[in-house]
């Protein structure tokens, strides 16, 4: 029988399980690879683990989350990974070299490999045919400790695609908007997906790297293209054409599903607020008046589409009552865009150049101004995401992003001369890696730690019995950004738990911190949440902050995947409602109940919930494969490596 | 008799009094340009005194401190400036244009002109030239109302240039902080530097600009270049040759003092932590570990400095244990130098460029970590200003700055082949003023102020007599940052007073903004300071949130000129110890009672002070001219001036 591509990565990795949909497997890791936001607690976690250097066979420490510096903390943390780099033989790139999907993809990613990021938009990779996945930073660190990565087999669904995008009209960004329409922030979950079929041969590499970094959103566990021709072309320009080699699926190979996409039917999409598959066409708003345009992250920031949005702007100015910014994801992009005139165009037409970082994506930066619309070409509009709560981010094309910023209004691409000619990768890329510091053997180098770096928590093992306050009941698709803030002034706290954990819940409800400290005195709390619990970025700190404030479970019904996994990672059970409409047994305040535990863990998995408030009960269950019942049993993930890798 | 450049001009400009140290005048203004972190704040006041549009033939309003936009305040501001210049008939400089210092200089400033700027630095003009002098934002607003500024006839002091720089070794920035360690921070008080002799044929515009707008760490009212042909060459460059004239001193003209200066013996200087005049040569700090270099700001933006620094970086990497921030002064600097090729240089060498604003100069980002050094080619080294309490913070020129970047150490210049040459100012500089919107005739101009703009609050005529708690006794050289910090924390808070207050002193007291809420109601509290109380940034917030706080009076030893200014415009009474050594009789938490206060401000000004805590008592006098003794019986400028604007 014939395999798909992703079939033949993970058994060219496999070391435990057999890869079939549903099973556990445990598979070998190529690169793991972090960012300064999730990094630092991840180095932190390294090291508490207690081994000398990383064994895998390239880990890359990257900086682009916290760079604006408001006070100590950022240029602290910079160093912290600096030399925790230089100590554990990771690669460092400097702040300033730019966001690490989009580096990681012209300096390191290759077809076949498997690489972790702590970063949920990881899957950037799937673009150049490897397999790239986000996690959190404990199971990062895991990995570095050189075990295997442990998850259940998805299932492998294929995108069929077949014809041309009208370009430079329509661009890769309306094909994963288009797909967000059809199949929802939860279309993707447990799911990977395998583009196929000819309309691959019109995607380059970056093309598909926007579609399969911005399939996050789809909750898959990741997306994939084959490599080929477009592969090769884009390793020889960043001088690796010694790493490729050539992968697609086998004509017979099997899918759990097959959709099929026509891109020469695509138009230009948009995502209104506050949701990226609140999707509709560009031609439906047309008119609506913008304030604020952003054009960068590492969703759109390759080299053709800034050199694109450049040709847009050339010798035009920004409309008088639009801010512009605009970020390059990387230096070489960046610099090249500098040596190509690109970046004088900008600058003439009025656009604010942000630094080669994640900027005003992450709310670092660029808040909109009250009720103000902002359109960006970035990948997530989650309601207050922008450092503004009352702020309408909506999410397309750099293309419909440069015309809205020079006509202060939706402008549809299809009903506008643009003027400009298709802009192509070039031959070559410009390689520079002097701000790429190499590993190094410095097993003595010293790690240095400034004031607002602290240990990290470890939870004991778990208790027999949980009797609990509910402090919180929520909705349906919580995200990790309800449940632990970004923006500047959270971010710089990823490394001080006891102080970042006073932001849990904050834009929900300001008293949460306050409740859950002191429910954590009488036997912690509980937080209940409805479908799709945790999507979003997978900061393991929406985990860890509530362990550090005495959650002991949560109870929804249904949960998004990373976090789910960084829940365990922490020794929170997440426990899935077994009747939906339980959830209406609930609410806030309940002094709920579970007994006999750590037996119900280890067998059939099913848990009576006594609601001693309410005096109802009803049943959950958690779905644990093995490895996750170890897992919580132990008290996590961090006491579970300690003891498999220290001998 | 003869007459110097400033008495030419201001007697050019007279309106009322007699041009004549000591004297009160009155002049006419020509320009009036406010920047955005005060500026929100006059046009406040401007719209509270009532008119339809600005009496002056030219107001700009710039954007350039707040620019990092962490929430929605920031991009507020901007849009009420926006609208308030359409409304108003200003200039409005969309953020990303530049520095105000630095965009005036290239586009507005023109010889024998009057200009008056809401920031510290306006004396950058005077390269040009013209006598610029920075007030407080109530100031600014009540000569936009068509008032003559007002002020007491400084000192005027030649300072004899001769000789020729050792360039590009040595730059403008070693005069001034030459000038700096000879004559200290309080050097300048009650004086108008005026440059002269053969050496400032030396010297371009740019340079002049560099000394001026340093001048301000000199205390000096202002400083001023002579107009020649320097002069007629920079603005022939920027096309505005039409607004030259040349001005220089009469052969016989008098001074108060005169100051030699021979450029070819000054070397390579560098201010070290935490105050500008606290100098030395670099050579005597050679080998000095760097963490943290920041190149810009309004003191050393100009093309040739940024292109020098350029030249200095390209085809190098910047230290790998160093962060290089590049912040180019204006938009026609930074697209200069992207169309020259020196971004790139600058980006390959692994510089971060920052936008064309303040910046870290003002804490505004690009914070040093804990206890780091950090090389700036800025303008002020305060303790905290970085954004970091307890970073060092140096001053120094962009050449100094750069090479410390490369080596990580601190390297003079005087010992190093730069391998580059001088570097010249163009015969032609780009001019593309599309991010200045023109004034307009838009008197229905609706003007759009966000939940963070509040009112401006009015305090009430002076009292017969005050009874009020000693809340602070401070040491000398208090500066308006410690009064009010800036950074990225504070600012976005300009325009509301009652939220920014609860940071009055916050750096060298948490308890302050409590304990002067409780002793609001219990008839206000007194500051006690030392020598040049209120140095540094002319931020008027530091006197208006104390207003708001209930401080009735400052007794000091000494007064920092535009801070006194500005408490006289907020109806706080400067006082000064008759005997200094009376300071030591009081005591934080002392309640002194100060009788009769109306009769004396109208006759002899002395004052007796009764510490009813320690029963004893001590004289102190005000000092005030005719028109401040009106301004403290109104209850402040803005009553005063309304009273006489509005028939």
């Amino acid at each position: 029988m014939g395999k798909n591509i992703v079939e033949k990565i993970l058994e060219a990795h496999i070391v435990s399980g057999k890869v079939k949909e549903g099973e556990l497997i445990g598979v070998r890791v190529d690169q793991v690879y972090t960012q300064d936001a999730t990094g630092t607690m991840a180095w932190l976690e390294f090291e508490a683990i207690g081994l000398d250097k990383v064994r895998v066979p390239l880990a890359v420490s990257y900086v682009d989350h916290n760079m604006l510096q408001s006070n100590f903390m950022n240029a602290d943390d910079h160093l912290f990974l600096r030399t925790a780099a230089a100590r554990f033989g990771a690669y460092f790139s400097r702040p300033g070299n730019g966001i690490c999907h989009q580096v990681h993809l012209e300096r390191f990613a290759a077809p076949g490999l498997i690489a972790l990021g702590t970063d949920s938009h990881t899957p950037t990779g799937g673009g150049m045919g490897m397999i790239a996945i986000g996690v959190g930073g404990l199971e990062a660190a895991s990995v570095m400790a050189g075990m295997p990565f442990e998850f259940t087999m998805p299932k492998v669904v294929k995108i069929n695609l077949y014809g041309k995008l009208r370009r430079p009209y329509v661009t890769a960004m309306d094909v994963i908007l288009t797909l967000l329409k059809m199949l929802t922030v939860k279309g993707g979950v447990g799911k990977i997906f395998e583009y196929g079929g000819e309309g691959v041969k019109d995607l380059s590499v970056t093309d598909r790297a926007t579609i399969t970094n911005m399939g996050a959103e789809l909750g898959a566990t990741t997306s994939i293209f084959p490599s080929d021709e477009n592969t090769l072309k884009f390793l020889k320009a960043q001088g690796r054409d010694y790493q490729w080699i050539p992968l697609e699926a086998d004509e017979d190979a099997e899918y759990a599903e097959i959709i099929e996409l026509d891109l020469s039917e695509i138009e230009p999409m948009i995502a209104q607020p506050h949701s990226p598959d609140n999707v509709v066409a560009v031609r439906e708003l047309k008119g609506m008046k913008v304030n604020q345009v952003c054009i960068g992250s590492c969703t759109n920031s390759s080299y053709k589409m800034m050199k694109t949005v450049a040709s847009i702007l050339k010798g035009k100015t920004v409309n008088e009552e639009v801010t512009l910014f605009i970020n390059p994801g990387s230096k070489q992009v960046y610099q090249m865009l500098a040596r190509e005139g690109d970046i004088e165009a900008m600058i003439s037409a009025g656009a604010r150049i942000l630094e080669s970082a994640c900027g005003p994506c992450i709310g670092m930066g660029g808040a909109p101004g009250s009720g103000q619309v902002s359109i960006r070409s970035y990948n997530r509009n989650f309601k207050g995401r922008s450092g503004t709560k009352d702020a309408f981010v909506y999410l397309a094309s750099p293309v419909v992003c440069a015309l809205a910023a020079l006509n202060g209004e939706i402008v549809n691409p299809l009903e506008t001369d643009l003027g400009i000619n298709e802009v192509s990768d070039p031959e070559t890329f410009l390689i520079n890696d002097n701000m790429l510091i190499p590993p190094r053997k410095e097993k003595e180098a010293k790690i240095i730690k400034g004031p607002n770096i602290k240990e990290v928590p470890v939870k004991a093992p778990l208790e027999e019995s949980i009797e609990a306050e509910v402090l919180l009941k929520l909705g349906d698709n919580i995200t990790t950004d309800d449940i632990l803030p970004a923006g500047t002034q959270v971010l710089p706290y990823r490394s001080n738990i006891p102080e970042i954990s006073k932001f849990t819940f904050k834009n929900l409800d300001e008293t949460f911190y306050e409740r859950a400290m002191n429910a954590k005195n009488k036997g912690g709390g509980i937080i209940v949440g409805g479908e799709n619990y945790g999507q979003g970025s997978s900061r393991e700190h929406a985990a860890i902050a509530p362990m550090y404030l005495g959650i002991k479970a949560v109870i929804a019904k249904s949960f998004a995947r990373i976090h789910r996994a960084n829940l365990i990672n922490f020794g929170i059970m997440p426990l899935i409602f077994t009747n939906p409409e339980d959830y209406e047994k609930v609410e806030q305040g309940d002094i709920l109940k579970l007994n006999g535990l750590i037996e119900a863990i280890k067998s059939e998995q099913q848990y009576e919930v006594i609601n001693l408030s309410k005096k109802n009960s009803f049943k959950v269950y958690s779905n644990l494969n093995e490895r996750e019942r170890d897992l919580l049993l132990s008290g996590g993930l961090l006491p579970y490596v300690r003891k498999k890798v220290i001998q």
